[in-house]
């Protein structure tokens, strides 16, 4: 990868003299900073922008590292037979006009790769807007030169993104409004060859970058990626775009459903440490603090100092609404705040510094008003008000950064004002590597990313080893015998009790007298259920009865779902157990990502809510503790109402069971178990779907 | 309130020559586009900045509307004394040291208003930066000139702020960063005479006014905001400070630590059809989208117009994370757009322009993409993206709006870009009356918003009138009879019965005997709980025994629990009775809303997604229906998966049983009925706790 972001020699394939083409405008980006060899190749001219042109690649003079294409797409495939007998081996195709346009294009990219294939050379799009190192002023790219018109502004945090327009404008946009500053934007395009796995990995080691901020439609390699991700001690940003697109499984199984696209990837990339971004902007902002503050101690014990009450006030709000905590200011940090403030003004958190703006003047204040804080034993943020553009601008933050960098304080800013005095002051918060927000809610929430934020070294390792035995021999013949494709919920209960799972005690009965006889033996009251082939939806088809706590109304009821299954399907009848709340586990396939076990809460409220979290099978039992944790209602799992505590081990050796069995089946399309009833602690499968695939 | 805004006279109290002093500053300000007279007051200056100067307010020649008073507290009092005299009835007091510096400022305050009242002098303030009117460049306050240096944005929004630095900060930070165009912002500070409903009410007849923006940390007069607001046919964003603030009566009741602070307020708010916003510059970026597009039609059909694939994916996802329609494009449009389009583009919604830019021009490419697709009946909302700063500038935003007006379409945009190139356009944006925001998510947000706002005049009578007839005979001798101040279930379930409430089976007994009897009685399985006085979390306490399926069971479980009463206590049977769900359903009194019904998911939910609303005691059954449909999770209430829908007149009933309670009986402090447990549609009370207050 070393040679696409720092070749010696750079070849562009149709560049052209004409002011405002692509192919002129990769030369202009060129020159702008690009200190190597530069040549131009294009058969009807000998000078381009003074440089000397090329008919040929195969007529440059000395070496190439770096070829790149802008000729229209029908040429490309010779180009790159050219570059290959000129020995090149790294292209950027950034002509369009292939697969995004239909079938024939698809065809075209395929010709293209398969050159590329047998040239060794690997390829960076094509469709694609290439790539920028900012620190360097590399543009290999044909972006118009008005990107950089208004400078630059270098940072530490590199971006890859999927769509090309948006790279432009996106970074004329951040770095002229946001003034965030940047590494290496990379525009990966159709990515037939390097794709994101490729970039992230050499990002991953690039020591000029400190966070990696991606925008994806789609991730190729889901589980390369999440390994990648699981090692990555770099905070890793991912916006995904097609969230919306119809899951492809939606009614069968509500493993399926409940995956859908965008709450399975979520879930996976979570767990592999990656933080989750809903906007550009925002992605941007966040992988910022992230770079800047990376973890916040766990507490977040955070002060605010600000110039406005009404500031100092939503900003607590924010910070509870969030879950950080508002810090509780030491004496001795009180006493300070006394020197600067006038004799009526509380010395609490929010420090509402304006009163005393008139007596010191604001400089002194904020001066007085920091160093006070920073000190603070009690205090891990500092969270600082600016408004700029009235008063003379603060210009002490790189002080303010080395006395909080000294103390291990965490510093975030929040800032309003005039255009120009803003522009100004957050070119110097990025400098002094402080994260200014130009709003107080994408302050906080940036903090709150930055106290879930953890360096995924130290998670457990996300995918378990290949189960090493198998399975048992009672689940391998229940396999083998395959009662169709979608089994019902006694033969899928059966193959769970192989696994080791507990489920209800249950009964297929012929005959009311059979019910009686089983109702007798399993204990009133007592739940029938009608299964019919191929239905998974028996609740909402009027074939489940519950709370049956009689002989009578059992007999009655038998009556009425026998009528209501006109003499297609059985009947299974179950202890009615007691549940104190139930959860949903299962099994779901996903394209990109592979087998995934699934935990959530269940019931009725696993479709209001959708509470469900996704793991990567197999997975070992550090990591199946893991995700129970991480759905939003973990409260009722720990002893919620004076209930038991759910039994974490038994838990986890449900799912760790489920996802050895969907790492070594691969007929396994899903299994749903809904509900899983918790009763004191102890889950039970009450419900189950098992869902097969053809191979 | 009129001569507040539109004064012929102004007197300046503790008028200055000095230059950067707050009594300098509001002179400069008013020359700086008041017409009318003004006259500085000071005793040792015979001129300020060219305007003759009094020595006090008698010596001024002409009639006076309006006071501004900056001197220092303690000189405030005779100030009033001396509008009096002169006639003044109008007095915004900008002065700082009154009631938020203590129990010395308070006193002064209380006096101030005294003499106010004695002279019949409506206040404005203390503690505030006054009022500025931007259309008219009327700046009545202290707030530095520079506000005002970048050139000034006039819009029809206005806001009211609690907070004083805030105004002065966030209009230089609106205008200069956001383009976002205010009428009048107005600081009220302290507010002890004119408050947010005064002002409120003056800006809802107010012509220049076309939404209402507001922050506040209180609403004092919590009924009057409600009626105002839910009598304006003008959108009232709010963004209330201090939710954070701990709730008074936090352990005693579910109800009352459900209501909180913030979650009555804003349910009860919303009611009222006021948008509650959660920011600053969001609450004004959501006010201007509400006073340009009002309200969209409710299915928000929304085409995309992009420049940039990846955004137009991204703006799907947001649109449907919001609950929003991605329009289906009429076979007609995309003929229409097939003609500007290059032949391997399909004409689809997101409309993706960037591949038909080389073809015709950006500028024409946007043209001919917006006629047809504004044209199309499938079509409600046009969302724009624009990229500005790299090309020229598009500049038919007034006749896109002409367009869109002229077939009643919705315009929102966003747009990124370089500064200067992105000032412009917002500028011009704001001038066609489009909204234009900076990220997608604001821009979707926004329109979400429009799409729930509801013109509150459509909306239910909010606030019931008192009930006519009175409490029924035998729930005014249960109330009577008063058995301390914390009830129990058995004796709070009797006061629900005597309202007409349906409450489970139960009956108190002394003894084994007893219990079996009443078991045989009321079917097996039943409840046991032990009733402590005053203890309100018998689950907690392990004194509620669900299930007991048998005589056996209920034999050795009433062991067990009189054993864990330890003699104290009575003990309950209860049928168990089967539900589908639980809902919660109480009263609570606010300090500044009054007594308040509360309907919401019950259960141990109830805790975990606190899925609660609210509206004013007494309600109609409109407003109780109304209630009832505001949960998130309504979805459960309309027949889930197979269950009987909830039976709305019942549950209505409920509420308007407990809102004609709770209005006219101030003894009633808080009422629980948690849960409420639902089978097959019909709610019916399983616990219930009373708590009475002294008066």
């Amino acid at each position: 990868m070393d040679k696409f972001f720092s070749p010696s020699a750079v070849a562009v394939i149709g560049a052209s003299p004409r002011e405002g083409s692509l192919g002129g405008q990769i030369i202009t980006n060129l020159r702008y900073g690009y200190p190597g060899k530069i040549y131009p190749v294009n058969p009807n001219h000998k000078e381009i922008q003074t440089l000397p042109a090329y008919a040929s690649v195969a007529e440059i003079p000395g070496p190439v590292d770096l070829a790149i294409v802008i000729v229209p797409a029908p040429a490309v495939c010779d180009a790159l037979e050219a570059c290959g007998a000129k020995g090149i081996r790294r292209v950027i195709i950034e002509s369009a006009g292939f697969a995004e346009t239909g079938p024939e294009g698809r065809a075209l990219q395929e010709r293209c790769l398969a050159v590329a294939r047998k040239q060794g050379i690997r390829i960076w799009g094509p469709n694609c807007m290439g790539l920028v190192d900012v620190p360097r002023k590399f543009f290999f790219t044909f972006m118009h030169p008005n990107i950089y018109k208004d400078g630059l502004i270098s940072g530490r945090i590199s971006m890859v993104v999927q769509s090309g327009m948006l790279s432009a404008g996106f970074l004329a946009d951040l770095m002229s409004e946001r003034a965030v500053g940047i590494a290496k934007a990379c525009s990966i395009g159709n990515k037939i060859d390097i794709d994101e796995c490729d970039v992230l990995e050499y990002l991953i080691q690039d020591e000029e970058t400190d966070a990696i901020a991606l925008y994806l439609e789609s991730i190729v390699r889901g589980r390369r990626f999440l390994m990648l991700a699981s090692r990555c001690a770099k905070p890793i940003v991912l916006l995904k775009g097609g969230k919306s697109s119809a899951g492809a499984k939606a009614a069968l199984s509500h493993t399926s459903s409940l995956a859908g696209n965008a709450r399975l990837q979520d879930s996976l990339l979570q767990l592999a440490g990656v933080t989750i971004a809903r906007d550009f902007q925002q992605m941007m902002e966040v992988a910022r603090a992230l770079a800047m503050i990376g973890k916040t101690p766990p507490r977040c014990r955070t002060a605010i100092l600000t110039f406005s009450g009404g500031a100092g006030i939503l900003s607590c709000d924010l910070l509870e609404a969030q879950g950080l905590q508002v810090a509780d200011l030491s004496p001795s940090t009180k006493e300070e705040l006394a020197k600067v403030f006038p004799e009526w003004l509380p010395a609490s958190n929010p420090v509402d510094m304006f009163p005393a703006f008139a007596l010191n003047g604001a400089v002194a204040t904020y001066d007085g008003a920091f160093r006070a804080v920073v000190k603070d034993p009690k205090v891990d943020v500092l969270f600082l008000h600016f408004f700029v553009g009235l008063y003379p601008n603060y210009d002490r933050l790189k002080l303010f950064k080395e006395l909080a960098d000294r103390e291990g304080k965490v510093l975030i800013l929040w800032v309003i004002g005039r255009r120009d005095a803003l522009r100004d002051f957050k070119r110097e918060a990025q400098e002094a590597s402080i994260p200014a927000h130009g709003e107080l809610f994408r302050a906080v929430e940036c903090l709150a990313y930055a106290s879930r934020y953890a360096p995924s070294r130290k998670s457990p390792a996300l995918i378990g080893k290949r189960p090493a035995g198998g399975l048992s021999d009672r689940a391998a013949t229940l396999l083998a015998r395959e009662p169709g494709r979608v089994w019902d919920e006694c033969a899928s209960k059966k193959l769970l009790k192989a696994l080791g799972i507990a489920v209800v005690k249950e009964k297929i009965v012929g005959s009311q007298a059979e019910a009686l006889a089983a109702a007798k033996r399993l204990g009133f009251p007592v739940v029938l259920k009608g299964l019919v082939e191929g239905g998974v939806h028996k609740t909402e088809a009027g074939l489940v009865m519950l709370n049956l706590a009689s002989p009578a109304l059992l007999k009655q009821s038998f009556a009425v779902l026998k009528k209501r299954l006109r003499g297609a399907g059985r009947i299974l009848i179950q202890r009615q157990i007691p549940s104190d709340y139930e959860l949903i586990a299962g099994v779901v396939r996903d394209a990109q990502f592979g087998p995934c076990v699934m935990f959530g809460l269940g019931g009725i409220f696993a479709e209001l809510q959708k509470d469900v979290v996704f793991a990567p099978a197999p997975l070992s039992t550090a990591t199946a503790k893991a995700l129970i944790g991480r759905i939003s209602g973990h409260k009722l799992l720990s002893g919620f109402r004076g209930q038991a505590p759910l039994d974490l081990r038994s838990m986890a050796d449900i799912l760790t069971a489920l996802g050895r069995l969907a790492a070594s089946r691969p007929d396994i399309d899903a299994i749903d178990i809904n509900p899983l009833a918790v009763y004191r602690g102890k889950p039970v499968a009450v419900d189950a779907t098992v869902i097969l695939r053809e191979l």
